[in-house]
């Protein structure tokens, strides 16, 4: 704390992301990463030409990307807005549109960051909670609102949630944004870009960070009507008007364009994440049906979450546990290759389970 | 305008980067980017084994650059802050340190950005006119402020402000922050860094993009006692966690531990600059003493500057032109290579120069 400090800094509690440390041999199942590498095609776009040319500023608008992103969801490119990570394209969305007088609304269980960006940017809040089973039930969103925000499947659920509700919260909303957080749609779960055609108040997040295995290299994007996507672009010019670095453009690009490659290794985690969930029912887990490249899960009464997860990382393998309500009896698991996926159940048979 | 923009969204007139034309043969003197490619060791940095880890997401918190630049300036790394380039890392002060009571003071004629993070923030401002000479006079900021900001040197001018006025600017304002951009200091004016031990008020914000042949990569950086940089890491875990990519963080520790090239580079840019200021000072431009890698210069009245830069365009030589109160009679002229130089000089003498 300082006199220094404007209030915002003072008062605001920053979002804690998982962790990345460097221990050998780590098998890390905690922040939903790939456990593929990227496309082969995104080394072959970083070439010596393109290094040699980083004296250059980038594209401030990214058309090569934006066009890429058109072409594989089969939109106009000024339907899309590229950013530094779908962090950064969600921040942005927050101060673009949910500035509003009404509250906006989330699920009380969900990506963790989104009441920070309300903090930060003085908006307020209200969340609504997840029904019996854990789903987001969008019939509880019916209620005066200055925005609503869910991802889809939800985090750390992985539930989906039925386009034919979303586009009922849609119609149902059509003076406040409703922004679907698509960061882990490609594993399963119904994609709502199909719907900005019709829905002026519809934008769809998504990003480079999971299916496309480029955590690394920090792209996310929206996709919405123009006018939703112009808002976006003001914001982002009035903050910096080159979010994406060079490298970052050639390398995402890439990544889009590869379909054959994305479709390959989305498959296999898809395979990987049922035969798990298969296994850890075998063993006593309550394992909720994931859409994700995640599975939250709860271990049989004999081992609470909390201890499971340190006795987990004593053997070197690394997975999320929230203390939160709700879900502090879970553990939220990244789904890795099957290899890891073996040596995260040959250790849990090691401690009794 | 939409319905669904938030006011600010309304209001704003988002920044106007210069532009980045893609013209075969263009001579790029508008963005004051390096003439030269950035060092031989950023490609050695991105190695393949570097790009198949790209699943993973960078270290958040960007140690090993932070490390770089802190052997760099001699300064312990928990004083060094790193963003994606400069423009974020002063947003980010703008919204950990400017959100005041007080106006926040900068030059009248400056770095354009400045006025629109104000909006974006809702922070009060008063702009400082420059004095008779073009300077900032740092004793017309003997006044009630929320915070001081100006670029050293100045842009568009390419003036410096002593070392010794900077020092009791921090002396005469004890209770608000005082921010020295030196995104050209390299070029020949004396850096801030060396007062950031003695005064707790001061943060020095440098960037990739200049000196260090970077603009492509998108890397910036703060300096300052722990207690700024942490009102600094709270705001950027708050919006986006992990706002460097790893290729960025790997290109830019090799660029600042390559002090050689980056040495050798920056006399050329120096040795140039001097040339070309003698050169139009003989065909009658009047030019301001440039500490940078750009000169500010007044055509002789037979040549408008307006008309001047339109022609220069027409011979493809992009220079860049600000239809502003008391810089309209001039063009700022990004220092290229000497060849690009003698290009512009042989134009302007066929322009009757």
């Amino acid at each position: 704390m300082s006199k220094y400090w404007s209030e915002v800094v003072r008062s605001i509690e920053p979002y804690v992301p998982g962790e990345q440390p460097q221990i050998e041999g780590l098998i890390k199942l905690n922040t939903n990463e790939s456990p593929y590498p990227p496309s082969p095609k995104v080394a072959e776009a970083i070439t010596q030409n393109l290094i040699s040319r980083l004296r250059y500023y980038p594209d401030p608008n990214a058309v090569g990307l934006r066009d890429s992103i058109a072409r594989y969801y089969q939109i106009d490119s000024n339907c899309v807005f590229a950013g530094n990570s779908s962090d950064e394209v969600l921040a942005q969305t927050f101060m673009a549109f949910f500035q509003q007088d009404e509250p906006i609304l989330y699920p009380d269980i969900t990506y963790g960051f989104y009441p920070v960006y309300c903090q930060l940017f003085g908006i307020k809040a209200k969340p609504v909670p997840l029904d019996e089973n854990f789903a987001v039930n969008l019939s509880d969103y019916n209620q005066p609102n200055g925005g609503i925000i869910f991802p889809n499947p939800n985090a750390p659920t992985g539930l989906e949630t039925p386009l034919q509700a979303i586009e009922t919260l849609l119609q149902n909303n059509s003076d406040s944004v409703v922004v679907v957080d698509e960061a882990y749609v490609d594993f399963g779960a119904e994609s709502a870009v199909a719907l900005i055609d019709r829905y002026p108040n519809l934008l769809v997040v998504q990003t480079f960070s999971k299916s496309r295995a480029l955590a690394g290299m920090r792209v996310g994007f929206a996709m919405g009507q123009p006018v939703l996507i112009e808002a976006l672009e003001r914001v982002k010019n009035s903050f910096n008007s080159y979010p994406l670095d060079a490298i970052a453009q050639a390398a995402a690009t890439a990544a889009m364009d590869d379909v054959g490659y994305f479709t390959q290794c989305r498959d296999k985690v898809v395979a990987t994440r049922e035969r798990l969930t298969q296994v850890l029912q075998d063993k006593g887990f309550s394992v909720l049906p994931s859409k994700a490249n995640f599975v939250l899960a709860k271990p049989p009464a004999s081992h609470g979450a909390a201890d499971l997860a340190a006795a987990l990382r004593e053997h070197k393998i690394l997975v999320r546990y929230f203390a939160k309500a709700r879900v502090s009896d879970y553990l939220r698991i990244s789904i890795g290759s099957d290899s890891e996926m073996d040596q995260l159940i040959a250790t849990l048979e090691a401690l009794g389970l």
